[in-house]
């Protein structure tokens, strides 16, 4: 039988950063990484090949290129069978492959609610990491008019701004209060709400929807409250589910929610079996809940931690529980999220203390490009730990969003904040005297030095 | 005599947050700020009053307002003398103060090497941070062609930049072998150059001047090597000298290069003295070596520090050295700098590891707006400490560099930073598989990992 030391399965962010780190590692090592179809879409940027980018060609990952020039073997084809009493696995195609040791990263498939009337009807879509089936998509959609969103997290509000752009009329449906419901508290999404409104789309909170009806194709959605909206075509982005059911079916155990059991290494139950990326397990940095975050800088990050500790157990080097640090933007507005929420925070009884801060992103605020910037800091009550924070801002607030999240990661509190050196410049950032990330901490500090009084 | 609680003297940055966070903690306390001049400019906002703001008017801070607002007391007037041994200051033109906790922020003056002859033609100038002054200047600029900016640190670049963007023909001169010598390292450096050149800017390094000549007013300037360059007018941009005459005939501790002595608690000699900002003495956050840093964003962090200690020791809350973070930008081009460049490291005897990686700052890089993003980080040779960093980027860098300023204030090591999780969003980060940071840490490991085999 073929051999290799280690065999990747999946070749998307999680995958290709396994090769790429795990190669950097044990430069010894024979790597293969699997991949199901040739094509690997960049994944955040799927939205964006809808509008901006024009094209699903300029958004593809270089992994060929990368995997060849890092010496890292490639193969196109699907993964049949893991016989993990055996340290192999079958293919479709090619002859089965042996290994020391196997990395599962198989991603995620988009969910369709099996109770949902009319899912299977002509111009229902969802967003699958496929470039075969979104080429697809964006020539049917060509020519419709109506399109309803269904499911306002970062995707559907991502494609719905998209579709708005390249003018479409985009209702954006979400079943919860508001839209971004678990990566940002009312206060601040209701903010994003009223940007993405102004700019032409129609947005429907608190309202799932009921059916989908017409004639062999798309007519009409109609809502839980029995409202009817005419449509042309219907696009399902209400969450996506891990692919486990290889690892399953061999022995590879998965939690309630389907997603691969792993420890802080990225180990799974399974001798010489990983896993990583959206079909491993998450844990919450915070609550130490299970959570189902799937975004490609976490399965990044996991990748990194799995492959370094794959042959030589780093005991540094583990994964401390996921904190999920998304980032968006609406044309030139950004907003990030890392960490708890107020409201998440408060559902898993942790009393918090937050810190609101209103400022502009430039300094003077009158100099061109300038944007409002929030900053929503969240601390726990009792130890002025940071657990989260919101943002809102320009280009610079997904990099803004990481410095807190790396305070968060750091366990920083509200007080090291405070005497923390920041670097500042007018047209690049905040005020150096009303920077938020410091402002939004001393209105944290002064509630917790009335508390003491 | 008049009393108050917290006299402080200076309403620049530093003067305005110590006023306002000191106010934040202690309520119950009155606050006197004294300026010397009704409007107070944005420091780091000065170059850009010659060019993008267009006039001075839109680069005021508004402390009178700020102070109002929050209850503190200000005064225009010039303090004359601090008595010490009595607790109280004597003004220009008011009656003196009697204070219980005196703040000195007095700011710093730019320097004018004593030996250049010509420095007092008519049409040479510095860049104080005094409204009136910048505004004549401005006017008397009016008209020129040709003008010498001398010295090529920060404030010298972005102002080159802005005059050259008005029209003047710009020639920066600076004598050290490279722009901004100090806060990058030449390989850095040697590409801000080159973009500043591509925009028509003339720059000499290398080379100094020796002597500024004409009729009454600016001809010519010679360099060193006895070049001859015609020049309508000259802006020195050669440093800046701290302002603490006042302090030292008060009995102030000044060190040899003339900052005011103070500790991790901003406290001086004396008992009830405070010393903030350009005047106060800085210590490296690595090399704890004094430096001459002078940033309004440090300036800030140290008025923090100094009131949230005036009346209660903090012991948590000190200021544990200076990490000059500087960033700065050209056009949308942003650049950025964190602790210690790997020259300076060398210097102090550090040995280091460096880790340079190049990729683009948005993904996938095709994307509208994306830049080429690098990052050098350098970290301690043994331990793995991170110590410096520099950051080349879009208008992202300026927050990256914060992201990494954090870091180091953390005393992160590489293999820390590895496992962290990090946010990415097309329009706003680079790729969470190329996250630049992340690989450039990478390569350090890689280099620690090779040397203990």
């Amino acid at each position: 039988m073929k051999k290799t030391n280690v065999l990747i399965i999946g070749g998307s962010a999680a995958g290709m950063v396994t090769a790429l780190t795990g190669k950097m590692n044990f430069p010894e090592k024979d790597f293969v990484i699997v991949k199901k179809t040739k094509d690997v879409m960049v994944p955040c940027g799927i939205p964006y090949i809808f509008g901006t980018l024009a094209s699903s060609e300029k958004n593809l990952m270089p992994v060929d290129m990368m995997m060849e020039k890092n010496g890292v073997t490639s193969i196109l084809d699907e993964v049949t069978e893991i016989v993990t009493e055996e340290n192999y696995v079958k293919f479709a195609k090619s002859e089965p492959i042996e290994y020391d040791k196997l990395v599962i990263a198989t991603g995620s498939t988009p969910l369709v609610p099996k109770w949902l009337k009319g899912a299977d009807l002509e111009n229902v879509f969802v967003i699958p990491k496929d470039r075969t089936y979104l080429d697809e998509m964006a020539e049917k959609l060509q020519g419709k008019k109506k399109i309803a969103v269904v499911g306002a997290g970062f995707i559907g509000v991502e494609l719905s701004d998209e579709l708005n752009k390249k003018g479409f009329e985009v209702t954006l449906i979400e079943k919860l209060p508001h839209i971004l419901n678990l990566a940002f508290d009312p206060d601040i999404s209701t903010r994003i709400h009223e940007l993405i409104e102004s700019r032409g789309l129609k947005v429907i909170v608190g309202k799932g929807i009921k059916e989908i009806s017409g004639n062999g194709k798309v007519e009409k959605v109609e809502l839980e409250d029995g409202t009817f909206l005419d449509m042309d075509a219907v696009v399902l982005s209400v969450g996506y589910t891990p692919n486990t059911d290889l690892a399953e079916k061999a022995g590879v155990s998965v939690d309630p929610k389907g997603f691969i059991v792993v420890d802080e290494y990225m180990r799974t139950n399974l001798e010489e079996v990983f896993a990583v990326g959206d079909c491993a397990q998450k844990r919450d940095f915070v609550t130490r809940r299970p959570v189902p975050t799937m975004l490609a800088s976490t399965a990044c990050a996991e990748a990194r931690v799995a492959c370094m500790n794959l042959y030589d157990l780093q005991v540094v080097k583990t994964f401390s529980g996921t904190i999920a640090i998304y980032s968006t933007a609406i044309e030139d507005n950004g907003f990030g999220t890392a960490g708890v929420t107020e409201y998440a925070a408060e559902m898993e009884g942790i009393s918090t203390y937050v810190g609101l801060f209103e400022g502009v992103d430039r300094h003077p605020g009158c100099l061109p490009g300038s944007h409002k910037q929030v900053v929503k800091l969240i601390a726990a009550k009792n130890s002025g730990v940071i657990i989260g924070c919101e943002v809102i801002g320009g280009p610079e607030a997904g990099e803004l969003t990481n410095v807190i999240g790396i305070a968060i990661q750091n366990r920083m509190t509200v007080h090291s904040l405070l005497t923390m050196q920041i670097g500042t410049h007018p047209m690049l950032t905040a005020s150096p005297a009303a920077y938020p990330l410091i402002k939004a901490a001393e209105i944290i500090a002064k509630k917790i030095r009335n508390k003491n009084k």
